[in-house]
């Protein structure tokens, strides 16, 4: 375990926040400088007649009561809601030293960092999944990873700045680095089938940063990298442990800061057997949460990290709820200051209301598993660990009724189309080979026409072109869709969805560029 | 009702918008440009699988509870757990047309303006109480005033723009302002009981713009002026409808947006009775909705606004619970628009958690105020807006015990302090009456002094001088102390709270620059 101090953190770290940082200070009205040492207090019972806070009895809320299922619902029970419910409380007060949160402090104003509860779940969460091999790390809480993200743009960068992206990634992070005034360069991504290469191309990353000044002559050096390394979206790729060290190697090497956005890490998938198309041993093998932890879980950057270099944003968003806007960031200490500040000047903390929901869940999952399983002496973050672990478990199931039904397709049989199977997350991407005819710097209007066709036939997809960087470099490798299998009622909606786009691509394959069926300009969709 | 179309708007408003506006544009990946007009859709109820979005039969939460109090905690009543409690339930579903929200929406991803159901009743909210007098006025919720505030001046403010700020105020506007690199420019305060002339100095603003080239020379002329009009913060004072309408007229005149903050605005009391002092009309002449919407809520400069020319942050931090982080902001449809962008750059809206459970909690409250008052043909808004007389009757109650015992303490008797009493919020100011031969110079280490000796005394208190724009312009003036009868969990809290003030002020008036107790700097704290 490396011992790094705020000061070593602030040496290595310092020079790469925004030039803007100096101007952030944020010094409340309530504080006071230092009084005079001879001060006597002689009531230490402070009468607090200071800060415009209600007292909590004049909260209308005195008490939330949550029903909590068992089990995430399965896409084989078309019932929406569980009968098998446990009740989850959030009461005004809790007893001192309690982990749970109570609305008299969850409903009062509090910590922009996050409730104490919360944060130390957080910490738990981390140690336990994704512990950073160096001390002096920390959290904080935040309304969403897209604030998240957003904050640590603003932290971090400014007109001087280069952010380095993947070519093909979250759109959003483009627009939160351009409102931080900052440049994007994008990195070279394998788009391939083949795990041991998927993901950021290592060897085109020491190139480019190697020889910065003949690529980008004239641009500052980047300051920090973002990256989907599990799951990736759009692509559903996980980047493997061996090229991720040597990316972080890199990293090192260039001082550059890795941006692990990771909403997506816990839904890990096992792989898909054709031949058994419903085989999930998360079920048939009863996985526990050590297996889960140890075996199933893909290493993140954070857990390979020595240096304080990784940012990782969490977010409860895929795994409880997207509308309770909760996440977190962990990362070095120094980091996370910055990032706290930048709260003070924005939104201030992030919901009481989701802090203490999800807090007090996550202790009751807790004690429930702990209770369970009293021979384990599991921690008390495992239940929320084992709550992970079904959703990945469903995740797999979905997974196993689309790929089911898609590769029961035509299109598949006469490969006109191939998977990228994940590993991991709620994306798959639907590769279109090109007939050899087919020229592929018409790699839009192609893609275009196809989703023009999918319209047509009812089923919703995004263009992978839609989600790069930068066209000129990318379009040509952008002959794929990205589907998710997130979101279906039951599975029928698979099958339903596998037939239209069966139908759009064999329709593709017959009309495009000899027999088009709507008009269709040369740049494909205006 | 004036008509002003969003062209109108946009006219008026558009060159008072930050310069990085054009840059913010944020296009979402699941957009697509216009179809071919010839697509012809077979399937009209497509399949979803593009968005990676959860399906909610997998969020853990199915139903939230919550117990609501019939009334808001008295101070006289200890016991800080209400035994008169209803139930609201947040449920999974709710039918097509409820005006209530579901976690089904609610907890999933959801638009950044708001849940529907919340954004009608912020709408009804203005309606009721702050109608403009305009057409095409909108609102967004946003997750706290701090929130809203920052956007706004984010919104509206850069390195080429002015703000105009009461020299007096709630200084994290200027904390805001500042992250928006713009300047901030002091208006005079008039701090005086004088009910017709406290608040901003009329005359002094005109003459201010009218001059502006010789009193700020080389400076943009302002684009927005921030002000905190009703129960201001710190001081208390309320600004008359007269004077509020001058102002209103001048910032017409010169072009120039008002940013009315107010989160105090629904605390108003009635005049404090020292001959009786528990005097509280709200229940002693049963005040119904009706006459507090009409006869006893202060006019906003919203209610007044003919031209769009207000934005109106409201908050449910003080009437409900701060820890909701929960906020909106009404204003013009194109401002209004301007402010959404921001949430797509950032937080990408607001907690569903929050929303939903305020939501309801005011549906439920609406109809059971419509049960119980049957001949009143009464909106649903107006079981809110009870519930707000309701709190100020308990803020008149807190400002009546503290007052009483402030009013019988011997530094009050001799006229060393005297109050400004508040017609409305939380806050009273308490004028130190300065002797004689005491230099308004050492304005400054006389009110550190005093802070040190309340200090001593055991007794928080905010230095005025703490929240001004500019000490230099203040200083001065600042012979106050910010105190509130917010906070306390029964009235003898206010009892030793008085006990203490009058020590530490009787002891300002011993020892100052006589016998000083402890060390203090000739600058005072440092």
């Amino acid at each position: 375990m490396t011992q790094l101090s705020y000061q070593d953190l602030e040496a290595l770290y310092g020079p790469l926040v925004s030039k803007y940082d100096g101007e952030r200070n944020f010094v409340s009205f309530t504080a006071v400088g230092e009084l005079p040492r001879d001060l006597k207090i002689k009531n230490k019972d402070t009468v607090w007649l200071a800060g415009g806070t209600p007292y909590e009895s004049m909260f209308p809320v005195q008490e939330v009561d949550l029903k909590i299922r068992e089990n995430p619902g399965s896409l084989d029970d078309t019932t929406p809601l569980s009968n098998k419910c446990s009740t989850t409380k959030v009461q005004m007060y809790e007893p001192q030293g309690s982990a749970k949160a109570c609305l008299s402090t969850a409903f009062q104003y509090h910590d922009a960092k996050g409730l104490p509860e919360l944060l130390n779940l957080t910490k738990q969460i981390i140690s336990r999944m994704n512990k950073p091999q160096y001390e002096n790390w920390d959290t904080v809480v935040t309304p969403g990873s897209s604030d998240s993200l957003s904050k640590i743009c603003q932290t971090l960068l400014d007109s001087d700045s280069v952010i380095l992206v993947e070519e093909f990634t979250y759109p959003n992070i483009v627009h939160w680095a351009k409102f931080a005034h900052s440049e994007v360069v994008r990195i070279k991504l394998n788009v391939t089938a083949d795990r041991k290469l998927q993901g950021i191309d290592v060897e085109a990353l020491r190139d480019l940063l190697a020889n910065w000044v003949e690529y980008h002559p004239g641009k500052p050096k980047p300051k920090c990298m973002y990256t989907i390394a599990t799951g990736h979206n759009p692509t559903g790729l996980t980047q493997s442990t061996e090229s991720r060290q040597a990316i972080y190697e890199i990293c090192c090497e260039h001082n550059i800061i890795i941006i692990e956005d990771d909403p997506y890490g816990y839904l890990n998938m096992t792989p898909y057997d054709q031949a058994n198309p419903m085989k999930n041993p998360y079920i048939e093998e009863s996985y526990g949460v050590e297996h889960y932890c140890k075996k199933i879980l893909s290493p993140s950057y954070m857990s390979m990290d020595t240096e304080g270099r990784v940012l990782r944003c969490e977010t409860f968003s895929k795994v409880a709820a997207p509308g309770l806007r909760l996440a977190f960031v962990a990362g070095n200490q120094f980091l996370i200051s910055k990032l706290l500040k930048m709260h003070y000047f924005t939104t201030r903390g992030t919901s009481g209301a989701s802090q203490a929901i999800v807090t007090n869940m996550l202790v009751d999952m807790g004690e429930q598993y702990q209770a369970q399983h009293p021979h384990e002496k599991a921690p008390l973050i495992d239940g929320w660990v084992n709550w992970c672990m079904k959703v990945a478990a469903e995740y797999t199931h979905r997974r196993n009724y689309m790929f089911m039904y898609m590769y029961e397709q035509n299109v598949f049989k006469k490969n006109l189309v191939s998977f990228i199977e994940p590993s991991c997350g709620m994306f798959v991407t639907l590769v279109i080979n090109f007939k050899p005819e087919w020229n592929i710097s018409e790699t839009k209007r192609i893609m275009d026409y196809l989703y023009c066709c999918l319209t047509e036939e009812g089923c919703s997809a995004v263009l992978g072109y839609k989600m790069v960087v930068d066209r000129d470099y990318s379009m040509e490798r952008a002959n794929f869709l990205r589907f998710t299998f997130a979101k279906a009622r039951d599975p029928n909606v698979f099958k339903i969805g596998a037939e239209r786009i069966n139908a759009a691509v064999e329709r593709l394959f017959e009309e495009y560029n000899v027999n088009e069926q709507f008009t269709l300009g040369p740049k494909g969709i205006i």
